[in-house]
């Protein structure tokens, strides 16, 4: 099993910053600067695709919920993205999307399958990177484990959420059903969900279909006007309320 | 055109309740206690059927947007609600709701054509009210004002705001399209708008067709797993943050 190795530190605004590598995964752990109190709850973040750990999607959310509510949050490059090679296969799907998206053809089907192959690789890393992260002391195994990813990071976070049982909380959003029905199906934590009423990649029924899969009692719809890159920035106070609500931490700060 | 008078003053918990009418109207406007300030933002909640102006689900919500925002709050009993007498008509559909939940024949067109028939009834009692408030000093013509109204709420606040250019944000939900959807069709301002996931009586497809009706460029749906009366109570702290997004005051105390 693979340790973690910091290989960067630096902190500003109230956040410390420390890259590190689990085997050959480099991710990033944004903790609070005064954090000495041991067991914080622990925040991983899936990016979207083409993106990768630090993209300031990343920051901005890392930076609400360690400052406003004294967690701790990770973020790992997925397969192929952010410091990590592509491979041949990389290269053709991702050219294979863009050729889709010049000829004005649906997006879906490549990005459902070249999500799911990831997943496939990018699941055990993020297990692994769990472990060696609860082997810190000031993250440790008492405390809470969330999980927020959109996009992406919800193609690669359902099938992590259907089979980890550490993480207790999740906010997916914006995907098709189409290879994750069947893992929302053994999900049973609380989830919040986005979707965009008017996603033109993501037909309106596809989205829904999705969350209605989740078996989770206490499961939540945000659905905004909107086409898929108009997510209101709303939604991220709501999504740092919801693991406040669950990991028992009140805001620090109020939401603007 | 009726005056206001108040019937009736007392505060507690940072908040200045006082009685009032309108016509024959019963009402209640709730108020910050150290408020002095002109032309605070006014919201108009629309209590659900059954219930009256000082239910406590409109006394807590009042409580928070009051004491949380520093807004004032109205609400008056709707038509055979509350202080108002009931006629011949209301004490015959109400018979019927309750004979028809008795016999588990569905309650949905009862309560749709009830509340349609209250609805026509109430919304020029509440233009009256609105009139009335607005010569208030501590109202005023100058500060926005919000409509916030689930079920029977609902009913009434949506063919409300559909004719009331002076409410520029609503909170609504938890109501069949059949009367609604045209009236809907015409607002456009912002929404947030509640529905069950598993509501017993509103069957989901119906209540996601009233979210769709609505012409705003700004709607949010909030859909939570769970029965008609299964409203996660985190969904009021949401409505409050919603008018203090639109009305532009931070909350003064975080949300819990």
């Amino acid at each position: 099993m693979s340790s973690l190795h910091f290989t960067a530190e630096s902190s500003s605004n109230g956040m410390l910053e420390r890259d590190f590598s689990v085997g050959d995964v480099p991710g990033v752990l944004w903790s609070p600067v005064s954090g000495t109190a041991h067991h914080l709850p622990l925040i991983l973040m899936g990016h979207g695709g083409g993106n990768h750990k630090k993209h300031p999607a990343m920051a901005g959310r890392a930076q609400r919920l360690v400052t406003g509510c004294g967690f701790h949050v990770a973020v790992i490059d997925a397969p192929g993205h952010g410091d990590r090679p592509r491979t041949a296969h990389d290269e053709q799907e991702i050219a294979e999307l863009f050729r889709a998206r010049a000829a004005g053809e649906p997006e879906g089907p490549i990005v459902v399958r070249y999500n799911a192959y990831l997943a496939d690789l990018a699941v055990p890393e993020w297990q692994a990177t769990l472990d060696a992260l609860q082997k810190l002391p000031e993250v440790g195994t008492t405390g809470p484990v969330g999980y927020f990813g959109l996009n992406m990071g919800t193609a690669i976070g359902v099938p992590l959420v259907a089979i980890e049982p550490r993480i207790t909380a999740a906010v997916f959003g914006q995907h098709w059903p189409d290879a994750l029905v069947e893992k929302a199906k053994r999900i049973t934590i609380p989830i919040e969900f986005d979707l965009q009423w008017d996603d033109e990649h993501i037909p309106r029924e596809a989205g829904l279909a999705l969350f209605n899969a989740f078996a989770s009692k206490e499961k939540t719809l945000h659905a905004n006007a909107g086409r898929h890159k108009e997510l209101p920035r709303f939604e991220v106070d709501s999504a740092v309320r919801f693991f406040a609500r669950h990991f028992g931490r009140a805001l620090t700060s109020p939401p603007a």
